[in-house]
């Protein structure tokens, strides 16, 4: 239908016909004249209408006069420069005389235009309105961009692309399952996969030797403000490998992707960084190493003290005391420093002290009056603060306050404009292996249930399973956890052992992962792998701070598609077929 | 841990040290020698485990003896020529003499190896084991290469591959939904997709231009032989077509990717046949054209008999009496006539007429009586009987007689060996556009309700429905339909007339398919496209007869999940928070 793409137009087109297709994004009469700008994926053209004395221009201007917003049309006309250049579009040398235009499709009065922002809600409802903006087509772009980039660097490497089931079995480990009742066995239920996890490590036992996918997964979760209910990551498995080996392979691909589809250069190698160092320095096992602040430990110094909070947690083997100091902080108001303590009291803190420096070098502290005026001097040194600082402290249980301190810096990194400029990428190794749940009075996985230990003896494991670490590892950017991956257990003995520290019975472990115990038995190859968030990752190389710019059409944080209206009723005859029935409460 | 691949092993590597890992498929104890078939993904090598005076080799040799089938082994050798060569492995011409055997996941009994064949349920509930078999891992790696060397493809050219959800809205139109009940909306439901259908019409009208992507679909259907309730297909459409620039863009990709992927050069261009030339001439809209065999239509030529079936059949204007000649089918007994006519059966036939020319040339025929003798003598020359030669005869409804003579056309080919080699693919178009369903006794699409038809005008198309074509088409391959599409309707109004003559009402078609409509109002572009389907393609091109050779985990025909026991039971407490109970009936 068209002989060229409106956004790529340009002067060594001059002198020549051409014909277009796209939408009207502007039209303005001037001076008898009609201009139009022609949209089409590639970019935007200025069409112009103009009467002369050529015969047939008359029917042209006036097909032209009645164009509105976003009609679809063809146009033929011929290129040459343009009098009034435009700098800022790729074809702002020229327009195009239409000699030409057809209306393929008129344009109903539009309920919004992408030139707007009506608000997301009736972007989402018209969301084929919304992804018609530059802007929009950029970004999701960029994710294609991502995608193919990926695939062809692991495509040449040998990893073979294969599929997983989508139905599946229900595993109530981890998050929560979307269930799908099976209308061939009544009372009977598919789930969809949280992740391919189980499938990737049997691929390896059924002899592939590298596998990947770009894997959709569901999670049935609370979604939070940028998460999705179903997401897609690549997942990866390598066969007859260790960490190294794994590591490095997939570290070099995020290099190579970034420079190929953002021009990035990223550091090289990644730094890496023990679980225990993260939690130590920045309180977060996915460290935004872009802003300087680092947590200090100051148990040592308050133990004196006679602020019982301090004093408490630094005599606790499990407590931590620590301060987070902020350059140029002490410029924060009574309110601003409120606003602090509620973020870190939704962390969990239960108060947070601070001691303020003004530019005069004068203290304010509520803690002051707790300790002799040398021990504070001395944690005042300790921590660095430096007329104008602020220091916010966290004291209680290790994990607790690392939290809401982690949080606090991340919050002072962007109130106060110390996130640098750039990319900083890293490796976080050498996980616990458990978490004790309170609630649930029981160890649960910190990565997950098929993560391999470092040690290789069943009896150690069990000896010490507290200080237990694993052998799994998270590639972290910019403060987000774009990969996480591990060295799986490859023996079946090692892996009932595990199941039965995190309270999983034989029995339990039998019907729930019994394909696995077994699979392991016939010969299992040592093997690990790695998943990684390409929502996150593109919305990151977009620009975006959410990933529903960089997904065509996503749900929103009520778990609803705007656009088809889904979720929706159902007839009662279609539920009887699959053997359900809703349930009123 | 390896320095090579099994397979990869060979004569430049003489003399060289190797690492070696991947597992036992044979170890045999000859002359106080081991030999181990060491296997990869890559292939066999043998390694040898020998006794002789060097210090060490009596402690590989011991290891060596205990090694049984599958174990999984790492092994360290030099490589050396082989005395007695084997050329039906790669390898053939070399062995590596191992100096370090390590056991690093010792096999458990086999239920199975994969050099038996303990039926397909064994196999699929030892889908680890089974995949492991040289012949599987081809297999998957076809459907590998054919995925990835599609992608590159279209990748080159442009193509944006964009994910659409998975979980989205039911559409009652076509078959059955596979529902997931929705968590946070009490008695609401999200859908699985039968394809992107929709979602991919709606990204062009959202100023997408080339899409594609390689999407999981899914159909609650009974499991006709070769289906699987998810399948993957190779989605795609395009802005700004007709139905030239579709066909002759995928044509030519089908072409290099038989080529690329299996080295077979397809015809160019394909042939191209409409609906009613299929029908009549193979009576199928799928022909394999392999089989040089063809339907001949005869009823002028029986008008004048006496034999009531016929001269129905003949009289009326929906009906046809066709002939099919099959060469050298003389030699079928009455009990395979019957077989014939059985087989007719199942396609709708309520007898088989037929008459037989024996090697001597006399006839055998329960017809013949119904004709005068040169009546008879004309039908024969007309259908080119001769000496040795059956004919079936088929009479009755137009589609129902082609149907069922196109299937024995099918059957007798494969029994007679007239399937020609090679790969026989066309075009098939001018579909109609609706087909009169006796059962609703109202019209159903023959594609699907968003294929547009030949006509542009509304009025043109309700006055003559029944004779309407639409703008579909089907690429075929050997009787396999492996991709169908078409150009899509483009205006609000013809889709809402397409609707009714559906005999789905406004209202009805504003609650299913009401964004469809609104997006048509805002300057949809003209587009079209097509689906291919992977499984197929994929399984036609690696030689299976069956798709789930080509699928990692594929379910039975009873939709079950035999490795992982998908699907089964849920506790009451997980239905509770989805609002689902099961209906006990």
């Amino acid at each position: 239908m068209r002989s060229h793409f409106c956004g790529l137009i340009d002067e060594s087109l001059i002198g020549q016909t051409v014909t277009l297709c796209g939408w009207a994004d502007v039209a303005r009469n001037m001076g008898g004249l009609v201009f139009i700008d022609l949209r089409d994926h590639e970019g935007i053209v200025q069409i112009v209408a103009e009467p002369s004395d050529v015969a047939g221009n008359a029917e042209v201007l006036a097909v032209a006069a009645q164009i509105g917003y976003e009609d679809a049309l063809c146009v033929t006309g011929i290129v040459r420069k343009r009098e009034s250049v435009n700098n800022k579009i790729r074809t702002g040398q020229v327009e195009v005389v239409a000699t030409k235009i057809e209306v393929v499709n008129k344009a109903e009065p539009l309920p919004f235009h992408h030139h707007e922002n009506p608000g997301e809600d009736v972007r989402l409802k018209y969301r084929y309105l919304d992804l018609r903006a530059p802007e929009m087509q950029r970004k999701m772009r960029t994710r294609t961009k991502l995608v193919a980039t990926l695939r062809r660097y692991l495509d040449e490497r040998g990893f073979q692309d294969i599929e997983t089931p989508i139905l599946t079995k229900a595993t109530p480990e981890g998050a929560r399952d979307f269930l799908v009742p099976a209308r061939m066995h009544p009372g009977e239920f598919y789930a969809l996969p949280q992740s391919p996890q189980l499938f990737k490590q049997i691929l390896m036992m059924a002899g592939f030797d590298r596998y990947y996918q770009i894997a959709r997964c569901f999670r049935d979760e609370a979604l939070r403000a940028d998460r999705q209910l179903e997401f897609t990551q690549l997942d990866m498995e390598f066969a007859w490998v260790d960490e190294k080996i794994v590591q490095d392979t997939v570290e070099e691909m995020i290099r190579e992707v970034f420079k190929e589809v953002i021009d990035v250069e990223l550091v090289n190698p990644f730094p890496r960084m023990t679980y225990a160092e993260a939690m130590r320095r920045y309180g977060s096992d996915k460290p935004d190493l872009r802003i300087a602040l680092e947590l200090v430990d100051v148990a040592e110094l308050v133990k004196g003290s006679e602020f019982k909070v301090f004093t408490d947690a630094a005599n606790d083997a499990d407590g931590r005391v620590v301060a987070l100091r902020i350059p140029g902080g002490a410029s924060l108001s009574r309110k601003q420093i409120d606003e602090y303590a509620a973020h870190a009291a939704k962390y969990g803190a239960k108060g947070l002290a601070y001691v303020k420096l003004d530019e005069a070098g004068a203290i304010n502290s509520p803690i002051a009056k707790f300790f002799a005026e040398d021990a504070f001097q001395a944690l005042l040194a300790a921590i660095g603060l430096k007329n104008g600082d602020i220091a916010f402290f966290g004291a209680g249980a290790y994990n607790k306050v690392s939290d809401f301190m982690g949080a606090l810096r991340l919050k002072a990194g962007k109130d106060f404009g110390l996130i640098a400029a750039g990319w900083a990428p890293l490796w976080v190794t050498d996980f616990p292996m458990f978490e004790w749940d309170e609630e649930e009075q029981r160890y649960v996985a910190l990565h997950h249930p098929f993560t391999a230990p470092a040690v290789d003896s069943i009896d150690d494991l069990r000896a010490n399973a507290k200080a237990a670490v694993s052998r799994g590892y998270d590639m972290v950017l910019n403060g987000n956890e774009i990969g996480g991956g591990s060295i799986r257990i490859h023996s079946s003995k090692m892996q009932s052992a595990v199941f039965e520290l995190l309270g999983i019975d034989a029995e339990e472990a039998q019907a729930k992962f019994g394909f696995l115990l077994d699979a392991l038995k016939y010969g299992a190859p040592p093997h690990g792998g790695i998943a990684f968030g390409i929502d996150r990752i593109a919305a990151l190389m977009a620009g975006s701070e959410s990933i529903r710019d960089v997904i065509a059409f996503p749900k929103t944080t009520g778990a609803q598609c705007l656009m088809t209206g889904a979720p929706s009723e159902v007839p009662d005859k279609q539920l009887a077929e699959v053997h359900v029935r809703v349930r009123k409460e």
